[in-house]
């Protein structure tokens, strides 16, 4: 395969281009007898929409999700799902100038000597993040079957540039406010700070990263495939999926490495009947396999490459130095539009692992 | 499939059990013509050893590798290629009284529950760290491939627990200190730190975790295979399934999230005819695709989660709450005998997308 | 995976149902820099339409490809490439009556036990021949990516219920003639027999079967994955992928159990400085692999299972038996229309394996 | 992957060559808890050894088997199970001969242009039917985890060379007598033919081929994964896996071909409360998805391409035109050893498949 598909039980694959005719989702899967209308995506589509005048990319995406394939009367079948986004508002010509100049960041250069430059670069083509709306579409069919097994994902930005999330924030919160605000921070205050910070990096022509925390409630014990396809390493592919993602780290992650094991350690007791642990260290993974409690992943995001300021590249048909300075329409900061496409990766990852040890049949009852 | 084998045209898969007949590693795709014998492998093996007397288990792992298949007078065959260790010097009997009591920070929780009871639970079983000696076996098959294509593959420690490694350090030095100091750090000075944070640990019955930086130098650009297969998340999925890993970063990883894109944009320059980058905050790789800069990732340990201390558990027959003192062999940190596992897992990972976009041809010349 | 998409190199995700919105294919891993357009496909599709008046159903099937993505100024890019026909003039009324009476000879009785109940059973939903209009899109890529290597792909059908062609005919022939009559047989008085045979079956309200041979030209040798990818093996696959069909042979096929093996075996000798047999009874595989001779493989289809004759039946809601008298449109001989169906397979096996074993590169030059 | 692996669920790995150290299969995916010991694959391997002396190889092939890895206190434990044969009584002599003069009828031409020269040609490598002893251990391991869910997998000879099965045979005598006689017939008489046509050919320098019919009772209906992976294709494919194999077909299969579709429908009636049909032409599939009745496929194997009689052949290092005969200890006709080999086959897909769709669980109760 060529990379286009992920997942062994419930799988993905996608298509399209950001400047050509559609982006699209085919699941091969889900399991048959899942109620699904176009209205159980849209909104999910609609999260991934840009948030607050000022902040994202002024193209107006009007994504509307259409499914094609796969539902009849209302339920899934158990055949392929096929849903698909047209593009629209497309302006290319920008792209042109910067055909022979790669943009620093981006994946402009090694696709061109990947594809031998044949490859579809308007808007980035298969490398823009636009790509990940698809995501987002196979994630709302994942959320929706996950919730018929109780389990619930969420996200939440956590970082903004030098802006971080200081005080803890409950469920709750994250459940009420990550979507009341243009940065999808679960505090308010904050939200406030780094709205400030994207701001202030797009008044300079520059843009800033962030970090995005997932989490993922009532998974049961026992779900993962180790040795290689561990339920983190699984995850960790989809997120490192995700253009401008750096980092993925689980639980105390990077923090544990400073850490004595009797710290780091998650000691297990009995709360109502179930085996749970004192604190969550592990991030609910250990071996490969959930433990049941909440699973808590953290994704990095590096700042957008575009940006209005000047930067050296190399005019690559020539051979020589030469400066650009990427135009176009480019969020300043990717982090809060990602937010919805990390809940789409832990659920789809979800879905297919918990298809695969046999918690979510093949026919729905 | 359920797990055991990872890759799509260089296909590892592992069997095998901590405490079993055997360990072992069949390779599916190696290309036929590289010259390959026993004294190839058998070395990689030899740097996962415990290195200094007091650091480490003291289980006498003397691993002797053997080749069963894929070979013939010398050069591989292009048929799968077996590779096993026999298991000795095996005392399971500690393992009896932890049956249902599973040990704080390790897979026997959730691995009960997702085998109903029936997995092998001595040593850790398919859950041990002991299976990493198959990644490495594979590994070593990968290294000799990669470098008939001019491809280097190093790691080193950069931290154990609150030590970490301050000063610069060349390639050179890696090559040159890395197994020369039973913590694996380049630097003398900081690996006296280092084994010193070990041994600290260790008497007081604790463990510390760490940090392992992989790099590979002279890779081409444009090999990777979005959006799915994308280099950096297949490569940083293997580096998952070493088990306790936390937290994977590539470049400039999660230090990215702070950054303007002015600051982490790597530009391009031209340098000996060859496109290059000034910076290289990208870890040299951008949209999935290697860019030819060195790849470079950063891998974090937990404190191994097998301690003397007296930790809470849960007798999982009686349900009911109660402690646990892990005796046995075990590391007090397992970062230093995870540098060639690291190594092992960029080799594979590597090997596996070279081949897959015809970099490295199926028979060699 | 739910068994919606084929290959690892060259792979085929195929969706939508008979009565749906349309049916769709998805080719990941086309190389970049294959000239595309949707003339190359829509000849191959026209191929599959109904032939001579009064043989083949009614429905008007004027299926329109349409390319969605993977092609940019007329080259695949290596991203992947999605093609779709809509459906059209579709009366799912009939199937209304047949949902609780599966027709004996197709899929409906299994397909209600596997999905429970929630398949499209309008016009067999995924189980209608219709489906194969994905293959013959997918082959289209596939033979015009072929003809690059020099590999050519042909089909014609050799028997029609108790008709068969008896005398030898030639490639030129095949070439030549097959898609002049509607029967697709390259010798004319057999086609007539032929013909007469399916018109005689629809007047009485029955149906036929018959065998479609398919050839490959040109396939260099050394082609093919054994142990269990072996050409013989996944070309005998994607053929048992059509629908009716129900045997499949390479060479002297089943009647080389009756031979003696100095009878069977193709011996070798030199031509034109090349290595050729002089007898092809291996329908040009040994051992999985291509020996440089025309592949063929002949491919036994049913009769068409809806028949307008009264059939016992069973009333599956009420679990009582019943009878049936198929409506609805429907060709008294699938056979004709298979024949670009097995050229498709016969081409997508081909292009798969000749990518894995790198005969065709990534990147066209 | 290579082509070493198959299956999606209860996945096969083999590796090992007709003369190096041993042969091995892996399967990844077995669920946890089957009682599982050597004695239960022993008798499987024991079927395949050549039977009445003067009929088939004399090698003294003492295959006995080896659980490596797996296995835990007698049961499955859901860890990839590795099980090997060593080989033994090995003379690679004649090979030598024969390195650059490819036999008629084998796979060293092909083989030698596919790997480069570098295959293992002792025996034939991993081309020789000696790899199909490793379908047996995996085939023994499915056998008796089908049996678990009620399922039986018979096979038996019903033509050699010109002699075939004229008589219908129970499935009682099939399980009765076609393990009593050399040729593996359920019918005496008609096994005493056989021995007789392959002493006769024998006699003479040359050998034979023939068929075998495997049927499995007792699969549930809606087992399969339409479309690609449709129950007979994936079947068929594991059975042209087979070496020699040139022909498979389904219930009626070719001569469904000549059939009218009122005669080869199989028409549903009840009884004893089931759904079954009075006829089987399907052979027990439609639409790629068992119906519940008994799958019944036909394995046409082509006669032993090694035969003592001269052929032609070439010389392919002078590329000129030689003559060879065969030496060594080669069957007269491999059909008999088959058997088991088609059951293997039969099983191992039925057992992949009804894992896929949920009817046999990840862990045993």
């Amino acid at each position: 395969m060529d990379g286009n598909s992920i997942g062994k039980a419930f799988v993905l694959t996608c298509f399209g281009e950001s400047h050509g005719t559609l982006i699209g989702a085919v699941i091969d899967g889900c399991p048959a007898g899942l109620p699904l209308k176009e209205e159980d995506i849209q909104p999910e589509l609609d999260k991934r929409r840009p948030g607050l005048t000022g902040i994202g990319t002024p193209r107006t995406e009007e994504d509307k999700v259409e499914i094609l394939s796969g539902v009849f009367r209302g339920y899934t079948t158990g055949a392929p799902l096929c849903m698909v986004v047209r593009n629209r508002d497309v302006d290319s010509t920008p792209y042109e100038a910067l055909k022979s100049k790669p943009r620093p960041g981006h994946a402009d250069y090694p696709a061109r000597v990947r594809y031998g430059g044949y490859n579809d670069y308007r808007g980035g083509g298969r490398f823009s993040g636009r790509i990940t709306a698809t995501y987002v579409m196979a994630g709302a069919v994942a959320k929706k079957l996950l919730r018929r097994f109780n389990v619930e994902v969420l996200a939440h930005t956590i970082r903004i540039g030098r802006v971080s999330l200081k005080k803890p924030v409950s469920y709750e919160e994250i459940r009420r406010n990550v979507y009341e605000n243009p940065v999808r921070c679960a505090d308010s205050e904050t939200a406030e700070l780094m709205r400030k910070e994207i701001l202030k990096a797009a008044a300079e022509g520059d843009s800033v990263g962030g970090i995005v925390e997932g989490i993922a409630l009532n998974v049961p014990a026992g779900v993962g495939d180790p040795i290689f396809d561990s339920l983190d390493a699984d995850m960790a592919k989809m997120l490192f999926d995700i253009p401008a993602v750096k980092g993925v780290e689980f639980g105390a992650g990077f923090k544990s490495a400073s850490m004595r094991g009797s710290e780091n350690n998650d000691q297990y007791v009995i709360r109502g009947g179930r085996v749970v642990t004192l604190t969550n260290n592990a991030g609910g993974i250990l071996g490969g396999l959930s433990t049941g409690m909440p699973i808590v992943v953290r994704v990095a995001f590096k700042p957008t490459p575009s940006i209005r300021k000047r930067q050296r590249t190399v005019n690559l048909e020539r051979m020589e130095e030469t400066v650009v300075e990427v135009g176009g329409r480019h969020d300043p900061c990717i982090v809060p539009r990602a937010v919805p496409v990390v809940e789409a990766c832990i659920a789809i990852t979800l879905a297919d692992h918990m298809i695969r040890v046999g918690v979510i049949p093949r026919v729905l009852k």
